[in-house]
């Protein structure tokens, strides 16, 4: 295939925006965004969270792994401000992992998947974008509301009836019934850079091992019987 | 009555978040829901429009009016990041008043009220609030579809499965189906501090008259009989 022709078959791809962490999740969802044959714009917030600067190289790395060429990086401190999460307070300790715990944990930001689409959508009415892609799971164990299918369902009303009336954003939810371990699985299916992502909560050079995300990630890749490519500083075996 | 009982009663109310932009709907908006019994805990948002200083010195001014307490400023300069709105782009002209023009204008912020009722939202929910005023108006001639009462109802199921399960939060638009005569005549009524609003969307100093909100202000006290408070430097009659 011929340089030009490329060009030109990148030109008619129709427009998604993807929201990319820097986590498995995320990055699963930009592969099956770039598998339905979208251009990916790439939406990431950093709200203040400990591990913000890690996930960022994150997002950029599989961001560069896909030629994404239109990123925006949003800035939402004011949730540390608005305050009531453990992931935006150093004073309070991130809970140590408890699967069996079906609790909101203390890393919840009150409703922060509607902050985060509403700007997500601003974006994506902007660019014109036709998708929009956002790798929230259900049933992670970590009972998030904003991450319930019902609360996708009722945000798409709010997309079709605050957006201009040319505007059709289709908001994709394509992990959302997806444990862990069928991430894992359809991100090597994929060939999603699962290596570049980040999703340890506590640190920035290895991931701990011990907090409720690398529990639930290194669950996944076991039960998906594939090993998890990053570097643990301890990698305990969670049944 | 004493000073601890004006104490006591204060402490049992209910709570309620007012968006208060320092223009005279939302001001009108916190005099109901001071009338409706409620504590008012106000939230601003600064999204780097060209009157923001001004906009937020009518922010405190009014919240000082209802001695309210608890009070929220959250920077949302990312708006002017996302682009599409003349009022975030000071390489764009803000166009001039043309009443009889329903086409949305250049003013438009893409989605601008869904990304401050998720915010406010957020912000409730920490606080314990039990409801939530927006002074959104359907039928200022603006044509901003997230001002539409389907939005708002939309909005209100994303509300209620979005957060947490005892959480019940109601979204108020008690002005949505006010003309600018009719808010007017309701701030009159309410006694509403409207001499320390701002509406001008050119001007810091006195209001200019001529661009599409000074417009509507003006022909809004006009139709109810009034005479607005604020300074302007002329002041056009607008039919």
């Amino acid at each position: 295939m011929s340089q030009g022709s490329m060009i030109n078959n990148s030109a008619i791809k129709p427009l998604a925006v993807v929201l990319l962490s820097g986590g498995m999740d995320s990055a699963v969802c930009a592969a099956i965004a770039h598998a339905e044959g979208y251009e990916i714009a790439a939406l990431h917030l950093n709200y203040g969270q400990r591990t913000q600067e890690r996930e960022l190289k994150s997002f950029h790395d599989v961001a560069d792994f896909y030629h994404v060429q239109k990123r925006l990086v949003v800035d939402v401190s004011h949730f540390a401000t608005i305050g009531g999460s453990s992931l935006t307070d150093a004073t309070i300790d991130v809970s140590d992992a408890d699967l069996m715990n079906t609790a909101i944990p203390t890393s919840y930001v009150p409703f922060r998947n509607a902050n985060i689409l509403a700007i997500a959508v601003s974006w994506a009415e902007v660019l014109g974008a036709k998708a929009l892609y956002i790798g929230a799971v259900e049933e992670d164990g970590s009972g998030y509301p904003d991450c319930r299918r019902e609360f996708y369902e009722a945000f798409q009303n709010v997309i079709d009836t605050g957006t201009k009336p040319e505007t059709r954003i289709i908001l994709h939810t394509p992990v959302i019934t997806f444990a862990k371990k069928d991430i894992a699985q359809k991100g090597a299916e994929l060939g999603a850079p699962l290596h570049l992502t980040w999703s340890c909560y506590k640190r920035n050079d290895f991931a701990c091992g011990e907090c409720d995300s690398c529990a639930l990630r290194l669950r996944g890749f076991r039960l998906a019987g594939l090993e998890d490519p990053i570097l643990y500083v301890k990698r305990p075996v969670y049944e």
